[in-house]
């Protein structure tokens, strides 16, 4: 694919990806997992809502768990610069003829909603309330010591049209995955606004469904941990695949499901992007190392499952990419 | 089954599993596997034979790699307690009517080699020249940074026979998997000398082969670096199985083949059996934490695929267990 | 000095170092301290006394806690390796003509309780009520993980002494320290019996004192991340020393105090020594990477303050050994 | 201290530290303590030159040794994001009247070397050569596994007017300690421009000189492992402070001294600082855990000793700020 051109003047600041809405059918039985398997930090809990953070994060919550009758994601967050970029962003979307609004989000101040134009729900703010960070609090780290949302994974059913969008807003590819040959279409691509490999990662497929939540760990010791934890109390059928490395992004990686079926990946050692000259990464689609540089295909759910966005039509993707699946 | 009468006073001395020879056929492509991607320590190459030992070992050779026309192993290796140990020994395997003789080996003392009844090739011995132990020579460490050879494990045709044998060598049962039931037939066994899960094991299949030899590493980052070496220095092919944690005897693991197929497991932080009222762990065969707490199932390979012993016939197991496969 | 011929048919059989009873003033202070920050298992509770284990152990406790006036260490608890080891013992103290009974103890068996020839309050046992063991267990893992007990060192005035006797018991000296020339004294001996490098050591200062109980833990990790915990935890005046890697051992360690002053070692990543001819290392009482590899003196408290033992009176050294201090 | 009002829109824009160049007596035996011992990659080396970088980076060198009769700092690097920032900046020193000027230099595009009002000798380019990241080429880690430079701390005379002079610039002030009361003086000061807690600190002292220049590494196992190798290696003299944990910035450090005495700080476990409206942590001076968590005091020559910049007078600190030394 023709990589694209990096914007560096976009028309708002998007400073990173920041927090995730869930549709939890459980609140309790989510609780459990999220804050006692995982280690994340109850902010606050509400009748219907929870919010968690990592372990550094200075902001309320990248984390809500909002009672709904099913599963599903209400949207994805993005912080931006400052309360112009909102009014910047608003104009845009107007532009652009996006459907998008101001609205009430409790401990956020100004909020838009949007949705881009393959259908994801966006949502951007400035302010969020501010918590002291519990980094050196050594004594509520549990679990995978959770230190804060790295990314999202999205199943795209255009990954092109979502890769160039997200360019003009001035997000940066870092790798991606493409068919060989001459007109080879991409089928995965990673993109940065905050400086590491990724804010939000675009995967072929029906969609728009996440894929995946991340947050960053320490050490691959901690994702070791949290295997043995999750295997010996009852989480056993919620880990998925890995531990692992991926070739790509050089992550170190776990990936668990809630009770709810959502896909969080623990992962951690990727690398710096912040060069304005960074050259993106470009790995064949039938280069094995790119999904497990040591070899062991991922599960059929892995690539097939994932959760639904609230509201939003599932498309078909365009094509289906070739990727190699353990049988 | 019924779970063996320890014996404390055995008719002779061994205090722990110690070295195998294995046999090569490309003495320098072998030596690039276990030197230069585990790590071990070339302490003597002879023009037909390496010898290696881990970092803390402060005998000669834990490791034997003979040059041979096809890959075999010729013997496992125990240390017994005294050179009056060994002439014990030879009277008692007189005793059982067992083939055995003493012979000459490189940098050993007195070496009585005997098959076992099940017709296990072994070789006692006393005495090793020593040299001084490199553990606090941390500019020697290399690859997964390999301490010790912990144990071996074998496919038995008769596993009870084995472990009745052994047991009146001395060895302990520290954990066993059968098949449930009132009549339920040991599958596989864990016995040790020296104070931790194990010298030796048996596990149901034709045999006896070598089913691998096993060298403890200090931490499960030492073994997720040596997957990340052996992916991107041509070894991906000979990484097997893991990494992952047994639930049996607590090990984190990962398996690798050497490039004549040999395998060994590098190993960490299982636990200490020294107490003579130490009770054997029993797990069902049909308890899929008994291989993986984390449940991914091993590959085909792992079960069906080991070492023939040099000159010994093949038998076929007395019957099969059910164990899962990755399909 | 000589160092003593190993004797491997002793008057009686210690399998290990097993638990230690220490005087408590405040012990619901002191549960919070080896529960709550060193993760130490509560297993039992009386009015006056707590029992705890590391996360290995399946017998009922290798710490006792003991309501006291002032803090004190009762005795140091050996396994004995059968019931007739403990007649053994006594009438092999009977013959000496030290101070011995047999007493009840709260979970044991019959309990033997004897002063060694310096004065040493020792309890010899041989059942001890079973747990299962929580290694598998891992939600229960805290703190740094304490997996078991694994030695004792105490000041000795006699050092020499203190090691003819032991020796005598059929412990065997692993490493030693001594001054430099022909009628060098030794200044400091680490002895075994359950194979690593030791189960009681001995070090040159008026005494006996118990210096140090050491628990073993996975890894440095593990260590750091407690010395995290107690900093961010109200249990910085309780570091006293470390993380370092020892010389003597190749121990990486961390030493604390508990709220009543005893010292307790974390521990990690020495070696095995249950070759019968495995010989004793020598450190001259000059070289500095004896203490510290990395050449960080230790504080004046570590090498003169320890715990008292209950009803025993303190001796001077026979001599003052020349160490390196932190000024 | 006032903290400074963050300038969005600085007059031309740096992107992060990138490489420092050091005057260096003998490049053989620094070559063997950066390379041998630290484990950084050697790219390319000159008859009176070593050119060497981290494992991840792509630009062909974060650390230059360059042959000289003494040791020295010539100047501290940085990347902007394009040729016309270059401009931009040469335009700036030109109002500000500081003597700068356009340089060739080896593997660089243009050049533009600056004094900072407080006589910092700076290197600003926007291309350097690339090669490909080292990355995913684990058979090439070696010593701690350097995978990026993170920053510089230099002695700066007048901590208060270095910082405003930076946050001219547009670096962000993240954490600084002072002087308690409604006078206290700024003492030291951390600042970043890539979005983690610093690209440059200042601390109080005679200046300029570089209190040390830093690796990132993977984690507090590779920095314990450096420790090991640099004690058994012949490195023990250059091990100036630590292993341990700041207070400020969270990170696990260790200070290391080259042959030259040139200081490096081995890091890892700081946090992410892009959010527009993330508040700079205050520590008082008093404060003991702002240096070391875990309370060890650090040696005076960690306080007093750096290295002089090249043909850069040297002038005492404004005032003398109440550190705790090792004694």
């Amino acid at each position: 694919m023709p990589v694209p051109k990096h914007i560096f003047a976009p028309p708002f600041n998007i400073i990173r990806s920041s927090h995730v809405t869930l549709g939890i059918t459980d609140l309790g039985r989510s609780r459990a997992f999220y804050e006692g398997a995982l280690g994340l930090q109850v902010e606050d809990a509400t009748g219907d809502a929870l919010y968690l953070r990592g372990l550094e994060e200075r902001q309320h919550h990248s984390l809500v768990l909002h009672r709904s009758a099913v599963p599903s994601v209400r949207h994805l967050g993005f912080k931006v610069a400052s309360e112009e970029d909102l009014d910047r962003a608003a104009h845009h979307f107007k532009t652009l003829g996006t459907e998008h609004a101001f609205v009430e989000a409790p401990f956020q101040g100004r909020t838009l909603r949007a949705l881009d134009p393959c259908g994801l729900p966006l949502e951007l703010y400035f302010r969020m309330e501010q918590r002291p960070s519990l980094l050196r609090q050594y004594g509520r780290y549990r679990g995978v010591q959770p230190q804060r949302l790295d990314h999202f994974n999205v199943f795209a059913p255009e990954v092109q049209r979502s890769v160039d969008f997200y360019a003009s807003l001035g997000f940066r590819l870092t790798e991606y995955a493409e068919e060989d040959g001459a007109d080879g279409r991409i089928a995965a691509a990673w993109m940065h606004r905050k400086g590491n490999v990724h804010d939000i990662a675009f995967t072929n497929g029906p969609g728009p469904r996440l894929h995946h939540l991340a947050y960053w760990a320490p050490t691959a010791l901690n994702i070791i941990h949290l295997c043995d934890v999750m295997a010996s109390t009852g989480y056993l059928a919620n880990m998925e695949r890995g531990p692992g490395r991926h070739g790509i992004s050089n992550a170190f990686f776990l990936y668990v499901r809630c009770p709810d079926g959502h896909r969080t990946e623990i992962y951690t050692s990727d690398y710096q992007t912040m060069d304005t000259d960074h050259e993106p990464l470009r790995w064949s689609l039938r280069d094995p190392r790119r999904q497990t540089l040591w070899g062991q295909p991922a599960p059929r759910s892995w690539f097939e499952e994932g959760s639904l966005f609230d509201g939003v039509a599932l498309r078909d993707a365009l094509f289906k990419a070739d990727v190699l699946v353990a049988s």
